[in-house]
């Protein structure tokens, strides 16, 4: 149930970016927007959906807010692989932006990625006062509060030795706050409330970056899509390097675990939430 | 009665940045974000002003949307400055944020203040209604079809012989659209009509525009605050090489009256909005 879900997820969410970005003409910036915001997971875009599901928000509202968040998504990657952050040439398999243009094509194709996400939030008919409370939301996860946050606590941390307070600190900015907000998008857009999401989200969202930093460790380049073996090559702590691999894992599956159980109040309706929770720590990309 | 206006809008939109970024702590990012937001002219959160005061919008709701565009208008400079984009040391005689910090923070800091802009503009008191309206309107002002558009084609521009109209259209992108958004956002705030004010600021920007590609050609990088005579040294095709010294000197002026002349049904209420655009044409820096 879940695969095909996500296969839906990739095909409406690639279709409704894809309709908002063609009439925007041929500048090298929209095509490169056009590029970064292809492909991928989408497992953002799907929490969002699967949240407004459960909290009965009509889908062409959801798309939106589920559009929006890989938009955000893809920004925060296009600007980390640029040479002054983490210098990959290599995303989902295909030549980073800077790469494919240049980094000037890179800066801007981002900023106007940030800004389409905060274009389409209010885009939906949703009444104003949801579409406010996702923008402010998102805002919030995304900015200096959030996903900057763990972006900047990353870079302050190459050489140093964290411990696993921070690492678990960082990457609940890096990683974990777009995934907090994609499964409160739901309940916002249904002004219900969010804490029983919330509590997956963070489970699910730490679960995903120690998959990550195991793919980093165990993944070959080709597979994954983007280079390997990287963080161990720049010294950084990792749920990996504190753990161990074996200890990695096993945490992984006690936050899957966590996750689940955090949903038992939707009963069956949430059962490919639960796929997907055992996905994110299964995957090999 | 301008340049006291004027001044107290530097003051309060000031401290108002202050206020909301001064508990977010010290982390360099953060730190960069004060510094980049810090200074400047202010023109774009003066007109966000004037334009809420002629249409009856509370200075307290209004500050928040001034904030915004000074936060948008912040980091773009943040981002043209970096040495992929104008490649600058100098913005407002102080080194520019990765020349006092480095590149990774200058990214990160623009993209946290784009996100700060709309965080800002959900802010406020206003009706959710209205304040959708600003942020979808700040989107699209400064997005691939506003401010980026402006920069991406400046970026195809080096080199290539441009028309006055392919100029124009540039400018209109890269200064005039957060112009034009800043004299919108009163009557927006307003629920009002915004043609007067569109007028009188797309002739505003370009005004402007042209100032700057005088204080390039004949301002000296002390007084100015940045470096000058960059557009020659590129080949970049500007007003003034197009029109000549006295012929941009004039056409600024013939704009300068138009803007004047389209505030004529606001009568002497807008008396402060027609000494900007004198000013505009007559600045130093």
């Amino acid at each position: 149930m879940f695969h095909e879900r996500l296969a839906a997820t990739q095909e409406v969410v690639e279709a409704h970016l894809m309709q908002v970005l063609a009439p925007r003409g041929d500048l090298p910036v929209v095509e490169a927007m056009r590029y970064a915001v292809s492909g991928g997971k989408r497992l953002r875009a799907f929490l969002v959906l699967e949240g407004a599901r459960l909290h009965g928000v009509a889908v062409a509202d959801a798309l939106w807010a589920a559009s929006a968040i890989e938009a955000v998504h893809a920004y925060s990657l296009v600007h980390d692989d640029l040479p002054a952050m983490d210098d990959d040439d290599l995303r989902r398999g295909l030549p980073t932006v800077h790469r494919k243009w240049d980094e000037a094509t890179a800066i801007l194709a981002g900023d106007a990625l940030q800004t389409l996400a905060f274009e389409m939030l209010t885009s939906s008919d949703l009444s104003p006062a949801r579409q406010v409370a996702l923008v402010h939301s998102l805002a919030l996860a995304s900015g200096d509060r959030g996903m900057v946050r763990g972006q900047a606590l990353d870079m302050l941390a190459e050489g140093r030795a964290l411990s696993l307070t921070e690492v678990t600190d960082l990457q609940a900015g890096k990683t974990g706050a777009l995934i907090r907000w994609s499964a409160q998008a739901g309940p916002i857009m249904a002004d219900a409330d969010a804490d029983i999401l919330d509590t997956y989200a963070d489970a699910l969202g730490l679960a995903f970056q120690i998959a990550d930093d195991l793919l980093d460790v165990e993944g070959d380049a080709e597979t994954v899509g983007k280079a390997v073996g990287k963080d161990a090559e720049r010294g950084k702590a990792t749920f990996v390097s504190l753990l161990g691999v074996e200890g990695a894992r096993r945490r992984a599956q006690e936050l899957v675990d966590k996750a689940c159980a955090a949903l038992s109040p939707y009963g069956g309706e949430a059962e490919s939430l639960r796929q997907a929770a055992r996905f994110v720590i299964s995957r090999q990309t």
